[in-house]
């Protein structure tokens, strides 16, 4: 399902859905985290997805890492909670959604990197000097640079 | 409109949304934290509220504060994320929700305490050997032992 993501935008439509999402920080102990390439728009951005019924928020982030990377991971700790209403996504069977998502840490437990799934057509390690030269949503970006500054308490926001 | 909290219940209806909200900690400064009588069944609670469209999550908690209690907060951190699917709220107009909240911890800025409000009946500032006499459903009196327990991360649960 084609997304268009709208930040500030004065053409972004109106919300008429808030869905929570979990998205996840995969470190790979040598200073890289695990970024995929989205299926729906070709940009990088962390793993995860919305949280389904049944579910914890942070088994939602680790079975979105399994089913888009294949790796077992292990939630650690928040990094942050991202609702900015100015961030809208529009899904093209008319769904507005105002973002919802909140970023956790985790820690690889097992598992092998694939990147072989319907979510992600590429997943790789990627360093934080290499974020420059990738297209990544902006507010993907915020979530990774407060995964590296390591502040104590969780970004809220 | 009536609610029914089902925790760990064979007997609880399936849950057919998830509709996040906040809920607040305000500490008067001497130990005690803020609970309000909710009316629409009669226990003791934290403030709080499902988010709005247009809001940040921390905003809504801000908002529910002063709408039940007439106190101004600014929130300070997270206590926890709490979205346990053994806790299932139904709702009379059919509406069966799954747990999904964030425990703010706040800081009174101004306003004075009113009790006067359509959604809580009463609003007091608690102690914590006080608990334990008070109609408090379980998982309100988790988030407060989270406060008290003044732990450095944040619960995910």
């Amino acid at each position: 399902m084609a997304r268009t993501d709208y930040y500030s935008d004065p053409r972004a439509p109106k919300p008429n859905s808030i869905v929570p999402a979990a998205t996840a920080i995969v470190p790979d102990g040598e200073g890289r985290v695990l970024l995929i390439r989205r299926s729906d728009n070709g940009r990088w951005a962390l793993p995860g997805g919305q949280m389904d019924i049944g579910e914890h928020l942070a088994g939602s982030a680790v079975r979105e890492v399994k089913e888009e990377t294949g790796l077992d991971v292990e939630v650690v700790k928040i990094i942050g909670i991202y609702t900015d209403p100015r961030h809208v996504i529009a899904y093209d069977d008319g769904e507005v959604r105002q973002q919802f998502a909140v970023c956790f840490e985790t820690r690889v437990t097992g598992g092998s990197l694939l990147a072989d799934g319907s979510e992600a057509r590429d997943a790789r390690f990627v360093a934080a000097e290499e974020l420059d030269g990738l297209n990544i949503h902006s507010s993907i970006r915020l979530r990774i640079a407060h995964y590296f500054q390591n502040k104590p308490t969780a970004h809220i926001g």
